[in-house]
């Protein structure tokens, strides 16, 4: 059941036999069908998921009842990727599954236990942090310069597979724009690709 | 010269003797006027920089030559905060001084000899940028879920220090709203306050 996590964590740190055994033991697996909530929005959630299997999405309500897509978590990620992990562990978020989905969840005071007793995990974390700091930089970015077009293009190059597993107007969620735009944008896209001569 | 890093670093962790002159060894201080330049897009720069004193701001020029602020960092925070120590290590970003400021500066590669070295530091780092993942998620939060008048009163609450050493019209590029926007909010914020009945 751990492979992958040991998988993603072996990219980065080594760890014994008996490093695995103490991660084993923090772990608590379980399985969601598509549309499932992991978590909703002002429940008590101490806890972070990695994927195992299938995908899952966090989401936020905004003004006037509107859903914001804050992130897709693929297998081999975690969720939420801001690892809130703070005393008031009230969640910001809805999580639910968008396919059939596996998780493996840690508890955050079981977390903090678990990096004490295996420190190669604190690297681990860290360059899990790290690459999440990139990309919400890249989507700050994204944000602050790009016209609806240039979004939706670069999230396309980001993120190829996400694009084929999610609807349309989930990823106009995420970056922000109208599904019309986003769908007016993705036909000029592929007008383009018929109109460039081939190499 | 270390005795901020030193205080931040003593949050989190625990370094003796020998890890603070290991640490000390990795630095290279630098005094920088206001208004110039730690570092410019598209130079190579594989850095990351501490802020002892003054307050550093990391921009970048988006279409038709608009300037984004992506972060001011004061005294006691990191910069840039995505902390982007990869390979390619080609400026995003441009970086400069805000006020006259002092800087301490570790080579990507020696950050990464200096973590093997004082493994406490992973620890360290591993919670300044879970707290930045933290500060991006609100950021993300508030572009999509907001209005320009909601963002700005967020900005205020979140960075009450920051709202007094900074020109408005950083506030509003760093927000992604309008400067006289921003302005006719500010306005609105304080006649409110006066309506406001004293308790």
């Amino acid at each position: 059941m751990l492979e992958l996590l040991f998988a993603e964590i072996a990219k980065e740190v080594e760890l014994t036999a008996a490093d695995k055994a103490l991660v084993q033991a923090a772990i608590t697996p379980r399985k969601l069908r598509k549309r499932q909530y992991l978590m909703q929005h002002g429940e008590h959630f101490g806890e972070i998921a990695f994927v195992n299997k299938g995908m899952l999405r966090a989401c936020l309500k905004g003004e006037k009842g509107a859903e914001h897509v804050m992130q897709f978590a693929p297998e081999g990620t975690w969720i939420p990727d801001s690892f809130n992990l703070s005393e008031d562990d009230t969640a910001l978020y809805d999580i639910d599954a968008l396919e059939n989905a596996e998780v493996l969840l840690i508890d955050r005071e079981v977390f903090q236990q678990l990096l004490q007793r295996v420190p190669a995990l604190e690297k681990y974390f860290r360059q899990v942090m790290q690459k999440r700091l990139n990309a919400l930089h890249l989507r700050v970015i994204n944000y602050l310069t790009h016209f609806a077009e240039d979004k939706y293009k670069m999230f396309v190059e980001t993120y190829p597979e996400i694009v084929q597993r999610v609807p349309q107007h989930m990823i106009a969620s995420y970056l922000g724009i109208k599904p019309e735009t986003l769908s007016r944008n993705r036909k000029k896209m592929a007008t383009r690709k018929k109109e460039e001569p081939e190499l």
